[in-house]
């Protein structure tokens, strides 16, 4: 037994077992996208110090070698080690945000008929054959059944071996259409839900025979890498060699490395079903389906319904035949992740006019009720989700979700999640630092830092910066930033309300959905000019509402099917091409807005 | 420009292409199941004589390479060359029997509503996309159909491009159900009909919207290698380690390349579709599907109605998502070959009682009309398909269809298929030799040589032959074989007919299926026991009635319903729990009979 010490202050003890295991075991996540088959090239740390044995060096180049590289799942320490571990690892939560699990199990206890997961067992006692009655196997098979499904073909493989070994007696997984598999006895039922976000990726395991949510695992969407937003992933997709395939294989991978996580963690069950929600150029990548078009006018997809696809044609390591369900789209840029959110929300059943915004890399705008829904999108950039500013990270252990700016001290006092050591800041974070900033003079109106304002603005980088902390702060260009995204929600909805002919003053709901972590300060979203400005207890927060709707069609075919008439249903109204937009736009670039009446209340 | 020679006699042209490319130009096919990429390892053929530039050795060995052994597609001449081929060659003829091409010409001409070709092409012209609608191109492409059909993911991945390249206007390929396709303009709509049998594959190539056959191809089933019949593949396949993946990859290389045979010599279209018929153990087998419990009581297969399949799932070298249709069957014993070819002789729409018999490794045999169909089936073995006999070989050139011999001079006179030098014997040859050899006095009733009956019996291989020609000759454990191989077939069908209460005389027509060319002397067949003695002209020759069954189900939709509804409604009769069948055969192992009478005409 060996100690591995981790450069994020870990121990973490081995048994005998790979890195890989043993970070595991101390819930330390990497991406293993294989599953720890020593192939994808993704657990990649560096070995600092302390002896090592290794058993494949694949993906790992001579240069790496040298500095110390190995693949944690091929590899076994053989005295204490001092670790390095990457930058992306997988968070695994039980809960991700309680309103969120909330929302589930109030929805089934108020609609219980509606609990009719994408999968279900079903127990059938099969004719054995007899010599006057020639028929196959799988002919007793639907005979015993008594519906019309249709039959995988792994399942067919299997078939004459077991209804022998099991005495013509077989417990089989089914989907609406299909008998995919086989459910061993005491194996449990697995699905999963996901969110593709353009900056995250979260995945929730659900037990489809308890209808229970067992854990939630999440990370950085590893596109990333090939831009921030989606036009520059499209672009990629497009032109860069094999720029489709590489951009498909990422989210594959990081899906796969998630799912791998939560199943090696839970190990009683197997997953048989998928629910995705993604925006519609997110799931035209996962799927390997051209984006071009969705950035070109008049912006429209290849799909917006996807077709009952297994986990073989996305090339996910889960068994081949499992379906995955897609949740539709609307148009190129209003996706199955804001289908997913209105269901989530059940604004599509509200008798007044509610407003629903998804602040995302995108970030999408529903109005309506029950009889008409008018969807419109406005790019954000990832600023909200950790990312695209300095010390941006996601709404996990040693976020900065909150801060208190005390303008006597000159001191801030600080929300950090898990509170621990801060080690970045989350979207929550990024606007209550902005709203505090401004609010005690720091930054001006137009958002530039007022000088010698504060003790704590210093130059980095060749710019001033706020510091938060030792290690955390934020630059000009990380407000101005900021800025423009929180400019381009509020001008999104203001012009698809006055499009409209609607006064804010109409809404009688404004659902505000987003990846922000468990808490989100409504009333400093407003201040900053994000929002408009409504009375607080129409605001509702909704969190990750696109993995909450997910979750539901995963548990109920009745939803997914409400997805696809909800999809065809609204309407998408294109701002690009709204001369109001750029007007609202540029009366936006301040804090809160030019037109400050607005904002008062 | 260098010349060939081959060791068959033939001198070829190399005009700068691969060997392969030159031997084709000859008519000469080798079995090129990867299509000439240099990675099956099948065109295999000995350089004897001069010297050649050789790209890749793949899967050859250093022996073999020592040995002037390379792959033809991977090899260029340099001089001229002497070359042996392989023993096991691609055939392709316009027509393999002028009786099935016009069964399938008349049978469509008496019933034009029926021609309705398992995939056809659609004309659409697609609303192009437009800011207001943000509908995607499936959707839009689902709306220019007007029809709910699913779509292929290839199709999906293509849509994008083609729709704008294509300025909006589509020709795309559909089944029932899916749209599978693009048809580019020029490019011609071909579908493949398959017989696989257990001795010998042939496929037909068909223009399907002129809706002519166009080219046959054969070969010998490469399973041959691991065992004769049926019973000795499936232990094969169960017992061997692998052996189930070996078996399948055999018989998907040579549909391979004799598709690939076809489709090099008929390069304006492209294959959308394939039809296969073929007993339960080959389509099994083809598909990867245990066929272990066909062969223990009681004979039930793991299917008779195989799903919707692709190409990928059969891994054919055509376009992935190209369906496989296969014709069911009706039990272990009684397969999809069977169903096509009652469907060929129309028996399932008679008024009087038929009897069907084929003739092939297994010799199947059915009675009945259009209220009733009862089936049976008995072991033959290959000898009637010039397998499994000293000089046996398949209906093609060189072979010996038939035999006169003049006792007096003690002389052949011989027909051999193509007018020329006879290298071997075929089916109908075979029984055309021991009805001639018994009808002079050359081998008495129980099918032994009398000794010096004929200067034309020798000592070969520690036993006698009559020797036919210089190269072809009739063993005495070839005539045992012939013997107990007439016997099984003739005591199935008395059997059958007797379990059923029949006479012979009660049938009102015989179909003679099986695969001996264009040629069957059905009296001679009678003359040693072999079918039962009727009048000559309730006989009816279909030849490979499978294949013409399999032809008409590729051109019609309707008729694979038809053969759908046809495999439940025959019944199976068990032989082999028959104590009167053991007594039939046995009666049986006598040329004609023990029963003299029963041939008396």
């Amino acid at each position: 037994m060996f100690e591995i010490k981790t450069n994020t202050g870990e121990t973490v003890l081995s048994e005998g077992e790979t890195l890989l295991e043993s970070l595991q075991k101390a819930g330390i996540y990497l991406t293993a996208s294989c599953g720890g088959k020593g192939i994808c090239g993704k657990c990649k740390v560096r070995v600092a110090q302390g002896k090592i044995r290794v058993n494949s060096f694949l993906n790992i180049s001579e240069n790496e070698k040298k500095l110390g590289y190995v693949l944690a799942c091929q590899s076994f320490p053989e005295s204490e080690i001092l670790l390095e571990l990457p930058e992306k690892l997988i968070t695994v939560t039980e809960r991700i945000s309680t309103a969120k699990v909330d929302v589930v199990y109030n929805f089934f206890k108020k609609n219980p008929t509606l609990l009719n997961p994408l999968v279900k067992k079903i127990h059938i006692k099969v004719q054995p054959p007899q010599l006057e009655n020639p028929e196959g196997d799988l002919e007793r098979v639907k005979k015993a059944l008594g519906v019309e499904l249709l039959f995988s073909r792994e399942f067919i493989e299997l078939l004459p071996e077991v209804l022998r070994e099991n005495n013509w007696s077989l417990t089989v997984v089914v989907t609406q259409k299909e008998v995919i598999d086989y459910l061993l006895s005491g194996n449990k039922l697995y699905g999963v839900a996901v969110d593709i976000g353009t900056t995250t990726v979260v995945v929730a395991l659900v037990d489809l025979e308890k209808n229970e949510l067992i854990e939630f695992a999440s990370c950085y969407n590893s596109q990333i890498l090939y831009g921030d937003d989606v036009i520059t992933r499209i672009i990629y997709a497009t032109e860069a060699p094999r720029g489709l395939e590489i951009l498909r294989r990422c989210i594959v991978d990081d899906i796969n490395a998630l799912v791998n996580t939560l199943t090696v963690r839970n190990k009683e069950g197997r997953v048989f079903v998928i629910c995705i929600a993604g925006n519609t150029t997110m799931t035209h990548l996962f799927w390997g389906i051209n984006p071009n078009y969705i950035r070109q006018e008049p912006y429209v997809p290849v799909l917006n319904h996807y077709p009952y696809w297994k986990a073989k044609d996305a090339e996910l390591i889960l068994d081949s035949q499992i379906p995955i369900y897609t949740i539709p789209s609307v148009a190129g840029f209003i996706g199955g992740d804001i289908v997913a959110g209105l269901l989530a929300c059940q604004m599509h059943n509200e008798e007044d006019i509610c407003l629903f915004i998804d602040i995302g890399t995108n970030g999408e705008i529903v109005v309506g009720n029950k009889d008409w829904l008018i969807a419109a999108s406005t790019s954000a950039g990832p600023c909200f989700e950790g990312s695209g500013i300095s010390c941006g990270m996601r709404a996990t252990q040693g976020a900065i979700e909150a801060m208190k700016y005390d303008k006597a001290s000159d001191t801030v006092e600080l929300k950090v999640i898990g509170e621990s050591k801060p080690i970045g800041i989350c979207g929550s974070g990024v606007i209550d630092i902005v709203s505090e900033l401004f609010e005690n003079g720091i930054v001006d109106q137009k958002g530039k830092f007022i000088p010698n304002s504060s003790k704590r603005i210093r130059f980095i980088n060749e710019e001033f910066a706020f510091f938060i902390s030792d290690n955390c702060y934020i630059t000009q260009s990380d407000i101005d930033n900021i800025v423009r995204s929180k400019a381009a929600i509020y001008a999104g909805v203001s012009t698809l309300l006055r499009e409209l002919g609607l006064n804010e003053k109409d809404i009688s709901k404004i659902y505000i959905a987003g990846g922000f972590g468990e808490f989100l300060d409504i009333q400093k979203a407003v201040k900053i000019g994000m929002l408009p400005n409504l009375p607080k207890d129409r605001y509702i927060f909704v969190g990750n509402a696109s993995l909450t709707g997910a979750i539901l069609c995963l548990m109920s075919s009745n939803l997914l099917k409400i997805a696809e008439e909800l999809a065809d249903k609204i309407t998408y109204f294109d701002l690009s091409s709204s001369k109001r937009f750029t007007d609202e736009y540029l009366s936006a670039l301040f804090i809160p807005h030019t037109e400050r009446e607005r904002f008062l209340s």
